[in-house]
């Protein structure tokens, strides 16, 4: 991998990580593996092309800063983007979002079917470890081993799945924080100690954790009030959804006011701790642009 | 884990592991690590008091073959036998085989709704490699990594997942047996080398991957047999529902005898491979009592 140079712009740099980010998953799973086409093409479709890899590049960067070559994290990277991917199409599936696009395209099940795309998401949830695994062939065996443990803890019952159980059921304020946590924090946090311990700096993990969680928790926050004051155009993405599916968020559960003073303490935090990582200027002003969306 | 003593019988010994593989499942998925009771829950109803418990026995027993107490194998045991029953949960969905019932009990999402049946799967195939890597409390780091290839190469699309995908579009002869080894073989696989793999016995992997092979194609064309010609009162489940369902198996895309045939063959080459293996009493005699069945 390519030494960032400081001239680079932020959005340069991400783009960099992001191509490679998406041809390490394009060789990951490959149409040459194996006679059953259908469900390794739904795995792609829902894999490749799309998404702002932000999850694979904080496991690179974590590395990066803990003091290895990213590249060397490039399967953690890939893990983590599979484990994405798959809960996105299960999480689109008629019995849970029924949510017929996703990014701008058929979701998987609308596509493939549903039979397929309940299978190609079990197939992705099982190619992250075995993808993860690869990462031992270049680091200690049990530091990869860590990461096992913690990218499984943060996407099972105890993370993400129970973070969609809670959303499933309808959040309240009591419930709202852990929510957040769970279903999208667990798999920002796992990005970033997976960084840290494959470089071999436990040291670095209990701040990198508080990061991911204020960084997380931001996020969605940020999200929740772009879907009210938010531009289309510059979104992507249409915006009122919340309102229209009369889902509970920061700002319905709260106030607009109280969700944009939640989303700047907790951005303060997360810079905060990333000032004690001495992170360099890359980390800062990612996640000042995940942050400042508002602006 | 007590030494199994010679003179107790093939059952007592099974039903000794069984007792023991249960409470490790038992204390793997606890109802206290969580707040989301629901799909902890739906996961223990799934995963606790049903089957044979065969692949968690493989395990145990190539662990103990290869020279290591058995116990120290138990977190595999418990992550294959994890894998085996998320598969069941997504098999049992109504859009894949829309099963009702499952060992005499209502499946999974009859029980508790298709999106915590859908997550309770999902759950339980994150919950393996979590399992798995506290295997890496007793035995080197790199022999568990090299298990968490090894479970999520079977269970993933080059295994049970492409086998499922061959079944649902239906086989033929030329298929038939690639499906076989990749649905339910390729699980009994992973069982077996992992065993090896954790006693640190390499040298026995390739052994017992024909093993492995022969007797998953033994075990599941006898399946196919007893569907026509068995007791239901001894099978604990009814007969003729392939004939009823208008599936094709060995018995119906070639024959009756020559499905013995096929049998007979297996089986043979499965016991042929345990004395290479030079495994005692207990390996054998469980062989010959999944494979005797038609007596």
């Amino acid at each position: 991998m390519k030494q960032m140079k400081t001239e680079k712009t932020l959005q340069q740099m991400l783009s960099d990580y992001k191509n490679e980010v998406e041809s390490a998953l394009d060789r990951a799973v490959s149409l040459s593996d194996c006679r059953q086409k259908e469900v390794i093409e739904a795995m792609r479709y829902s894999l490749l092309g799309g998404g702002k890899r932000l999850r694979a590049v904080l496991v690179l960067e974590f590395a990066r800063l803990g003091g290895i070559d990213p590249v060397l994290a490039m399967p953690a990277a890939c893990a983590i983007e599979m484990i994405h991917a798959y809960s996105l199409i299960h999480d689109d599936l008629p019995c849970m979002d029924d949510d017929d696009m996703r990014r701008g395209k058929p979701s998987c099940h609308i596509r493939y079917g549903e039979a397929t795309a309940l299978l190609a998401g079990d197939g992705l949830l099982t190619a992250a470890f075995q993808t993860l695994a690869k990462a031992a062939q270049s680091l200690p065996a049990q530091r990869v081993l860590d990461c096992v443990s913690v990218l499984s803890e943060a996407a099972g019952y105890q993370g993400m799945i129970g973070g969609q159980v809670i959303d499933l059921a309808g959040i309240d304020k009591e419930s709202m924080e852990e929510m957040y946590r769970m279903k999208t924090g667990a798999l920002l946090r796992a990005s970033c100690v997976m960084g840290c311990l494959l470089a071999g700096r436990r040291d670095l993990v209990e701040t990198a954790e508080q990061y991911a969680e204020n960084l997380g928790l931001a996020f969605q926050i940020v999200d929740d009030i772009l879907d009210v004051t938010g531009d289309p155009a510059l979104l992507g993405k249409p915006v009122g959804s919340d309102a229209d599916n009369e889902k509970k968020t920061s700002v319905t559960l709260y106030s607009m006011e109280k969700a944009k003073e939640m989303a700047d303490r907790y951005t303060a935090e997360a810079r905060c701790r990333l000032e004690q990582l001495g992170a360099d200027g890359f980390l800062q002003e990612l996640t000042d642009s995940l942050l400042n969306r508002l602006q």
